[in-house]
Parts: C-alpha cells; sequence; structure tokens
C-alpha cells in the first residue's frame, strides 16, 4: 500500500475501532466520540479548558442533529483538523 | 503519536512530497497531481480508461479555478474518497 493510502485505512480503522464498541457500529455516539478524541487527539480537549467543548464538537459534527455522528461527518471533521495542522507547519517553516 | 495523527501526518507528507517538486511548493500543479495519483493511488486512474481522467479530477478539485490545488482542495479530495472506500468495505463487511 502507498502512504496515501495506508493514511486512509488507518483513518477508516480509527473511525471503525470506536464506532463498534455501543449501539450502531456504523456511527459514533458522543459518548464514543469522546472516547475517540481523548485517546486519539489527546491535546484537542486538552488545550481549552472549556469544559463543553465535547458537546460544541459533537453538535457541529452532527449535521444532519441525528445525534449521531457519520463515517461523511467524522471524516470532514478529520480534514478540517488536517488543514489546520498543516497551515501552523507551513507558518512554522516559513519563519 | 496517535494512530490518527500518523494518519493526518501521512496526509500532510504526502503532499508537501509532490507539491514541492516544481513551482509554488503550497500547490499542487496538473503534473505534480498526475505523479502523486499515479504513485499514490495507482488503481484509481487506470481503473477507467477516459483518457481525460486526470483533466476532469484536476478541474473539479481546482475549486477557484487557479490551476493550482491548494492542500484545502487536495484534502476534501482525500476524504470523499476515503469515504467510497468506507462504504465499499461496509458493503463488503455486510455480505
Amino acid at each position: 500500500m502507498s502512504q496515501l493510502e495506508t493514511a486512509m485505512g488507518m483513518t477508516i480503522a480509527v473511525f471503525d475501532k470506536y464506532a463498534k464498541t455501543d449501539g450502531n457500529r456504523q456511527t459514533l455516539t458522543k459518548a464514543e466520540l469522546k472516547t475517540l478524541l481523548e485517546k486519539e487527539l489527546p491535546n484537542f480537549l486538552s488545550s481549552g479548558k472549556d469544559k463543553d467543548a465535547i458537546d460544541k464538537v459533537f453538535n457541529n459534527l452532527d449535521e444532519n442533529s441525528d445525534s449521531q455522528v457519520d463515517f461523511k461527518e467524522f471524516v470532514i471533521f478529520v480534514a478540517a483538523l488536517t488543514c489546520c495542522c498543516h497551515k501552523y507547519f507551513e507558518q512554522k517553516a516559513a519563519k
């Protein structure tokens, strides 16, 4: 597998790992998303001291307001986050 | 690094690897995108026998029509593709 295929496969694997822990295996509940963010992006939630952060993230992700985050909603979130990281590294490299 | 952080880092690394080969290091030209797709997603272009495939992909990706694909445009493309792969594996698993 190429580097890009590996990255895509890993994103799918991460979603599936947490989505399968309860109820619908195709979607993340708020509890599943919280675990995912805590384990996979440990600096993401803890960087702010906002206690409602998880609710805000969840509500933003749950575009169709069905209280579940599906893969499409998740992958758009990861894309937006990757975009922010890329900008950060670009600015760092430019200094 | 967590699995998700690694996947995000790999996506950034792939883009930067091909974007830096000519001209603007922050964007992919059509030639750079072609090389990226050929090397990183070898089955993507060859699966169809459409000779204009690369032009179609490029024009779709180049949202602001500046003849350059920037990181944001690229990452949305990867997200859409990952979504398709996820659907495919889901259907396969359901059988």
